[in-house]
């Protein structure tokens, strides 16, 4: 069968859609604006591999400064190793013998790999692995007020990192929060009060890692972090925007639609369901924003429609058959859901990305 | 690398999580309990591949007696029709110069294949494409309140039926809809008073083909369809005990999960998030219900990260490391998550199929 995916120099109208489509100016100037900014206030920048799943796009972030990669998951991170990445952080608690013995296994392949942990049953876990072998460096994640994972308090985490520095097999690296919304003050003061414990205890804390792409331009806000990590910003959609962040014409990524009904004069359907904008609505009341239709609502999603109300559209209702853009309400989980994307300048296709990391979930 | 799929065998204790498994023997009672239905009441029954995505669980389904399959878009229809599947409806509205040539070449080895349409646009590209050549059959797609597509009355649904009938390269088959919640009745009325306009008209209308999991055990209500057509039923969900369609014993579909954190005494983890159980709400207000702990409540998804608030969970809190399994709300959009999924009976792997349909979206 005919491949789906486009080849260089074709035009957004001859693109099959639903189709993810990346911007490459954005994306050149998103990354060099997200470093420019850390290097200016002295801090490593990290960026989260999770936005794009892409080798290629996090060799552009390196490239432009990034001090390595971050991953959530270990079989994330066997693909980027597989890439050559050498530097992995991965923000997971890794439990259990068979995802044990896969980071293992990646540990003896990136000596430079990094892992958190928020218990001692994690940590006992890492150790057990990893006793007798080159130590695994480990984070104690914290809980700032993110309400995710995380030890509780600067003194849960002094103990935890005691817990670490006194067993064998795992080696304390640092301190790793992923921030509240406008947390800025609540990180410093808990790693600045984690710190304090560390040092009364004589325990080294070179790492503070700090993240979000919502914080990205807040991270010289946190003095005591050493480091930051963000992955939305690398495309951008419309949470970024909301969050002030960025604005729309920073977005990378639009999910390209073709509208395929006009049952009723205010009704649209696009081609374009919860199998090519997910169902995420990160706040949100509707399902992304359309480029060509202002005031438009994408009301609901079944998988492989977009009902959208054209009440309050701005302009002339579309046609059937005319192609939109649509600015997805969070770009990280629309990578996963496709093979590939497709990279463009100005409407015209430059190339063709595998998403090498879709799919990895363990 | 290591697979990350279990061999059979495999207990659930042993399998990285998240994982969809699915327990053999509901599968084959949810298969048969609705084509026994569907025979008693004298309705071709044909499956929406959409849940599963797998050519063998759709040969179960013929197996037991489904007269064809069903399936949203061309590329999901040519996965089907390269297991050999040669009875294939693509309830779409297919546009476009590079769907259309994908449609003609797909119809060129699956001559019993079918198509939708609800505009006069959607009908003149099929006859374009199919001119002079064997001819395409049409159902006219009907909107009697489920608000998606369609045509908006049994008049409007005449003129396009006698538009199809009047124009080469395209055939009218009969009429299509996905009804409103209860909207049998609905069904009926727009069917039946087509129906009379259309005999007026001198137009055979074979099919009359309603649709959905919701609807499914009330397909005699509707005397005017010949068939019906449901997805979720194969495997179910929570969304179809919500609607009193099966009990949670007939769920065949889980997400097994690790508690990987317990922040606070009331806060668990899974490592279960957005790409696993997807984001779809369909109207509850959490994201899944977890069998092991009832009473908690899932509050929120990140892309890897389950919370599960456990205030209420009428049993003792889970430790780190627990294994548990999550009822989804939604089981097809699982399915298109995940490359694989694991077939068990009582907990031990029977086999792994590819999820062949996965991510086709055109």
């Amino acid at each position: 069968m005919t491949s789906p995916w486009p080849k260089p120099g074709t035009p957004f109208s001859d693109i099959l859609t639903p189709m993810p489509v990346i911007d490459e100016d954005r994306v050149v100037a998103n990354i060099a604006r997200a470093q420019a900014y850390m290097t200016k206030h002295g801090k490593n920048f990290r960026p989260h591999i999770k936005t794009h799943k892409i080798p290629a796009v996090a060799q552009q972030q390196l490239d432009e400064g990034a001090v390595g990669i971050n991953c959530q998951k270990v079989t994330e991170a066997e693909v980027f190793a597989d890439a050559g990445f050498d530097d992995i952080l991965i923000t997971y608690n890794v439990l259990g013998a068979p995802r044990l013995a896969r980071l293992k296994a990646l540990h003896a392949r990136v000596p430079k790999l990094t892992v958190v942990a928020d218990s001692t049953v994690t940590v006992d876990g890492l150790a057990a692995a990893f006793a007798g072998g080159l130590p695994i460096a480990v984070l104690v994640e914290c809980d700032t007020g993110g309400a995710r994972c995380g030890v509780q308090s600067p003194a849960d985490a002094a103990a935890l990192a005691k817990h670490i520095a006194q067993t064998g097999g795992v080696r304390f690296d640092g301190l790793l929060t992923y921030p509240s919304v406008d947390g800025a003050s609540k990180v410093e003061t808990f790693m600045k009060d984690t710190l304090d414990l560390l040092s009364e205890a004589g325990i080294d804390c070179p790492v503070r890692s700090n993240g979000g792409s919502p914080d990205l331009f807040s991270a010289h806000l946190v003095p005591s972090a050493t480091e930051h990590r963000a992955g939305t910003y690398v495309y951008s959609d419309r949470s970024m925007v909301r969050a002030g962040e960025c604005t729309v014409d920073d977005i990378a990524m639009h999910v390209l639609a073709t509208v395929v009904s006009r049952p009723t004069p205010t009704r649209a359907v696009l081609d374009a369901g919860s199998k090519a904008l997910t169902s995420d609505l990160l706040g949100f009341t509707d399902h992304g924003e359309i480029v060509e239709l202002p005031g438009a609502r994408i009301v609901s999603l079944s998988e492989e429609h977009a009902v959208v109300d054209l009440s309050h559209c701005a302009v002339a209702a579309p046609a059937v058959g005319a192609q939109v853009r649509v600015i997805p309400n969070h770009t990280c989980v629309v990578s996963n859901l496709f093979d590939r994307v497709v990279f463009h300048r100005s409407g015209v296709v430059t190339r063709v990305e595998a998403v090498a990391a879709r799919g990895t979930v363990w």
